[in-house]
């Protein structure tokens, strides 16, 4: 369904061949889980099903990996439905933002997701108990109105136990940021009414075609950007469609918080995310890409067809006929045109450049997006000897917060 | 108003007062417009007063310089408001997010601001074409819809003397990214019913104090940001609190397009903005910023006071017993928490850090932060020797875009 377009000459087979074995070896050990979530998506969507269906909105409390995925394809694929349910997702502390989001949800109607996997995000349980507070809850009586989705045997698991609260476990093995296809995503959206099957076998089956050895596309980018990670520090990702806004910040958490570590030798490692979208960062970004340090390569996304597309008039106003030029033609065709045009432009600039594209926006063609950027993360990730998986340097500041609030 | 806190140590008064004089030079040579606007704020609100008030939402249509300034200040300032008039900003090409766009508009209700410097901005006339189209307007009869914003005798301004439409002037040389203070922003803001006086007098104080010497921060830290730009290519803006995201874009667009340039040398210069929001993206772009490359610096902004914090309520649930600690605190002091944990982290892992600290989000400390950062990249772009204010690099690709579309 995606099509990989490779705009630089690059060839590396032992290191292809190095990433491709410690893939392989991830998945086949165990020791990564989310290679085999799509395995478990029946089980979890018949779970899902007895979730009782009288609500009308659904709120999602998470931060970071409990809410990125999710918000990402909803946001994605939800024009492409007549109707899903609205999810509201609550997760900055923003004092203001966060009252604001309170006043938009009506308790009564909705159903509320507690997502943290380590089940004390501190973020989630402060909103958790502001939720309790705001709208009069009781844990006993309105058991019904919660949905946990934690770590097995976590603090909310037990929790959930106490009070009769229905909950899902994220397995042990599958790491925040890879975790859209666990409970994390599937439940909520499920509910929301995407065909998150869809969704998921897509990923499965592109998680199969390359552990079949059919997407040596992969390991060659991972192998470049790997080895020209000393020049090329940041890795841009120029989406063309605001829709995928909230894809870019899935991916800078999955690829920033996943390759920036210390290696085995001691050295600090990583590659830079950085999400523009198209064509609005053409007039805010583009002149630094094109004249500025070569320091970064550039990854377009670029959706074919769109549905329903507005077509631009064959309006001519006097003074401006050199705009003329797009008449007749869609904005479909207009923000391709601009995506490639840009593309050519930041090539002839000397940058090394990939495109991927979408034939359409649809399950399908998105759940492979989340399974292509997951594998080049892990692919990358084993090629800096780094756990692609952990993320030790956050607890220092959540160390130090606690001390802000002793008495 | 603001307070502005250095954590590391650097000095090099040569370049200090060499940028000092170069934008001392630019202000007094009328080379550069941005530092007077703020003396053109009556006579442009006394112009906007002249515009019925007979309509209940106000569509932007604009893109880059023409757009994300206004929203960045209508997002920072709107809830501080009992009520302001809703503004519709129409900007990317997306063809689903502007069909969505459209369905939020009621024409009748409206008035449109058609915002761009050259006047043939191809994104913006295209939706200012299919706006006329979608609502049937006539530019005759319907002229009174319409408010025009563009450069002196550009296309867009014959078309307004043509049919009779009002229309605002950029000045000649204020660059798109530095016109938030002109027409640009005002006009819409100020009939949106936002103090715009306020906020454009404290961008005005706060030139005049740059400029009579006594912002020294500034330049110290435009000198230091010059001379290790070749280690620490990016700069980070972590900003806590969701109300500045649209600051963020209007930081990145300044900071990239005006330092991304080729210098007097030949040589590609520059340094790459990233924006992130806290707390949010402690949960996705910190372990980079704390285990991966060196290669960064960062800023942090915290506003001190919110209105109207809602509290964490002093609810002790079983097995969560640690998350206790913030119980009975405020969301706006749990964000400050985290922003001064985050820092302290972030200092402790050898990254240079400084630190913007508004004491509420009002006008005055909104219309000092803008100018801030107009400054301080004028100051660094004085150092690099590079033209902050154009963007030549944009030009290729807006030339292939016409060919794309030869029949």
């Amino acid at each position: 369904m995606l099509c990989f377009n490779i705009y630089f000459d690059y060839e590396n087979k032992n290191l292809e061949n190095y990433a491709f074995r410690k893939l392989t070896e991830e998945k086949s050990s165990g020791a990564v889980g989310y290679y085999h979530l799509p395995d478990q998506i029946f089980q979890l969507i018949n779970r899902a099903k007895e979730i009782p269906d009288d609500f009308e909105e659904i709120v999602v409390v998470g931060i970071g990996g409990s809410s990125l995925g999710t918000k990402a394809l909803y946001r994605l694929l939800k024009s492409h439905y007549n109707s899903v349910k609205k999810i509201v997702f609550l997760e900055n502390t923003d004092p203001i933002e966060l009252k604001n989001k309170f006043l938009e949800i009506n308790p009564e109607k909705s159903i509320f997701f507690i997502i943290s996997k380590s089940g004390t995000t501190i973020e989630t349980i402060s909103i958790f108990k502001t939720l309790i507070k705001e709208f009069g809850f009781d844990l006993l009586k309105d058991k019904d109105k919660f949905v946990f989705v934690t770590d097995p045997s976590s603090p909310l698991e037990n929790l959930a136990l106490k009070y009769k609260i229905r909950f899902f476990n994220i397995p042990k093995n599958v790491g925040g940021r890879f975790s859209v296809f666990s409970a994390v995503g599937v439940v909520p959206l499920y509910l929301a009414g995407f065909d998150v099957l869809k969704i998921v076998n897509s990923a499965g089956a592109f998680f199969d075609s390359f552990f079949s050895g059919n997407e040596g596309h992969i390991l060659k980018k991972a192998a470049f950007l790997y080895e020209r990670s000393r020049c090329y520090r940041m890795n841009v990702l120029f989406s063309y469609s605001s829709l995928l806004d909230e894809f870019n910040k899935w991916y800078v958490q999955l690829w920033g918080e996943s390759l920036g570590k210390i290696d085995k030798k001691g050295q600090r490692v990583g590659l830079t995310p950085i999400g523009l979208l198209g064509s609005i960062d053409q007039h805010s970004f583009l002149q630094l890409l094109i004249e500025g340090p070569k320091d970064k390569t550039v990854t377009f996304i670029k959706v074919k067809n769109f549905e329903n597309s507005l077509k631009i008039p064959d309006i001519s106003l006097p003074f401006l006929e050199k705009t003329d030029f797009v008449n007749g033609s869609s904005f479909n065709d207009l923000i391709n045109a601009q995506c490639d045009a840009t593309r050519e432009s930041v090539v002839r600039s000397g940058i090394d450049v990939d495109e991927i594209v979408l034939h359409k926006l649809n399950e399908e063609s998105v759940g492979e997006l989340f399974a292509y950027y997951e594998l080049l993360t892990s692919a990358v990730g084993a090629l800096f000897e780094v756990n692609t998986y952990n993320q030790p340097g956050v607890e220092l500041g959540k160390m130090i917060l606690k001390t802000k609030f002793k008495h």
